[in-house]
């Protein structure tokens, strides 16, 4: 089906440019001379994580136990699940490993390690447990320099459960857009990690693995010494919000929502579409960047940014599209006639992504194939 | 299932405070003398709207097609579709129209009115249409004492569809909170919705329905003559939104996201969960209100909020609970220990709910029974 022939609202992939930010990063990972492990979070599609173990990913993050059933179902045997886990999530965890998957669980103290261990030897499995550690304060994590990190470490060992890895994620990333200050954090997110790793070594826990990322940063690392694998999700899509960061081009963001002009306030300047909050999400991460979108960045049909135009505001099935002052004397009923179809780019790709159960694949000439996109825990 | 053995993140209804949302709103309608519509895209669950006719409304209202069919499909006839509506929705709403559903859909211009006139001609449906007009400079919806109402209405008559009635809503009430200012408001929905209507019949085109609505304008409404219909949405489980803007108590809000605390940050204060925005969403209605709720307000597992602690930050999957100034000298891995539940009040009810795929309904015992909420359009 041609994407013009689509129901909106709904979620648009451009193929050729999944395929070029998927061969850019693992051409990078390349480079860089690391294993790469994707963050499986954003798209939730198994056609999407299938592409980039094609092009040489190795292994999948994921941020939920669903997430690490559907693909493990999928045939996806390597799953990093990089969430502290409660023990309320161990049972589901087990089930996995039991049936052949090579799932590793992720504790950031002492209480959760306990835990692990505990369920692991009234259940007679011996889970791998990587740790995570805090290379920027953005969220959770041990202190790589502290002594917590030891005892966890220790505690784990000692109760019967495999020390994996360390991890971190220098999610602060996020609120950058310098190229120095990124270079700077990656190099932060590295060394803080390496550490983390050798203390383990040092002390007679033979730690394997050193996993990093975020989008920001796994672009940004000028070298990656003793780091085993990177980690990053949203460059599968990119949006705006990276493309505020800096790390991609408006014309690399391959996620759109396709709506349709339902309306005007012609003295307002209003362009009144059918994708709302519902379609775009609530997400406004570019309100404090260097350049607010609104809820998102309209372009035409086949994907041009239209100038001068911003998604100013949302309601749950209501959008509205307004000109910039640039704009004023234009006529928008002339510009966009009622059943205009738009393609907006969103603020957010793993957010909006979230909003959709299907995402509609399309190729260079615009032919779509529905690709499922799952959703809840 | 006790709610204290449910997987979380997962969303949860206090089905005492749902039960009494709906007898408070269905009694102001009846000393009012209007009927009442609910709008059904705030919970999308066929158990809450039944409960809702149950209590005495007359016919729903939605946003989707989807709303619609499903709707239609557990029993319910008399649906109204109140976003304008496009050329490419026409055949779901005529294929609900031959199965029997009284569906009534809606346009705010020409061209739509125009597009459903040829559409209903070209398969000898005569669509009931409604005709939106604004009364608050809001969203959509046209000037009621303006010449495009009867140019819209006269269309329709003569393009051989059924001028059924006007409507409006008037959405900027959410951004008020003086009683007198939303009493203000709702007389002024209520004024111009009726002159529209009057307008209409003057110039003898029947108009029998004269429809208004939003959950503020409809508890502040102190008269509504004229009127034959009142239409809201979220005050069936109520939110912190609502909350700020008056017309609710915390405890009456209905829905929660139930959590589990996953780690700590202790220097900052910071309690770790695991509900992030992929379960709360990423409205942050309250952030421009008289109180910034961050992205919730935690309460107990029992339902009773935690004073001087707020959700100030999510990701995807990790939420972050924090501590004001007056509790900032407490242990916070005492208060809060790995692995204890929590609840977590959101801003505005649609949008959380609208991340969930089951809505766990639960008895003052606690007792929960899963219902399903469809998403998608």
């Amino acid at each position: 089906m041609h994407l013009q022939q689509l129901e909106t609202p709904c979620a648009l992939l451009d193929l050729p440019r999944v395929q070029r930010n998927i061969q850019r990063m693992q051409q990078h990972m390349n480079r860089l001379g690391v294993k790469f492990r994707p963050h499986a979070k954003t798209s939730k599609c198994i056609e999407v994580v299938l592409a980039q173990l094609a092009a040489g990913a190795q292994g999948i993050t994921v941020s939920t136990m669903k997430e690490a059933e559907v693909f493990f179902s999928a045939g996806i045997k390597d799953i990093l699940y990089a969430v502290c886990i409660s023990a309320a999530k161990l049972p589901r965890a087990l089930a996995l490993r039991r049936q052949g998957c090579d799932l590793k669980i992720l504790v950031d103290n002492e209480r959760s390690a306990l835990q692990v261990c505990e369920f692991g030897r009234a259940h007679q499995e011996r889970f791998e447990v990587w740790i995570e550690v805090d290379t920027d304060g953005h969220r959770a994590g041990i202190d790589p320099a502290g002594e917590e990190l030891l005892t966890v470490a220790t505690m784990l060992q000692e109760g019967g459960s495999k020390v994996g890895g360390v991890l971190t994620h220098a999610g602060s990333s996020y609120e950058l857009h310098s190229p120095e200050k990124l270079a700077a954090l990656a190099e932060q997110e590295r060394a803080g990690c390496v550490l983390a790793g050798r203390r383990l070594n040092q002390a007679g826990i033979r730690c394997d693995n050193v996993s990093v990322g975020s989008t920001p940063t796994a672009f940004a690392a000028a070298h990656l010494e003793g780091v085993s694998e990177v980690r990053a999700g949203v460059y599968v899509f990119f949006d705006l919000v990276m493309h505020n960061v800096g790390v991609c081009e408006m014309d690399d963001i391959a996620l759109s929502v396709l709506t349709t002009v339902i309306g005007h306030q012609r003295e307002k300047g209003w362009v009144m579409v059918d994708a709302g909050w519902m379609a775009m999400s609530r997400d406004r991460g570019t309100a404090n960047q260097q350049r607010d979108f609104g809820y998102g960045q309209p372009c035409t049909l086949d994907g041009m940014p239209i100038a001068g135009f911003t998604m100013i505001g949302v309601n749950q099935e209501h959008g509205i599209i307004a000109p910039d002052i640039s704009m004023q004397s234009i006529d928008i009923t002339q510009k966009f006639p009622f059943g205009t179809q738009l393609r907006i780019l969103p603020n957010h790709a793993c957010a909006t992504g979230a909003q959709h159960a299907v995402l509609y694949a399309c190729d260079a000439e615009g032919d779509a194939t529905p690709w499922e996109r799952f959703q809840g825990w």
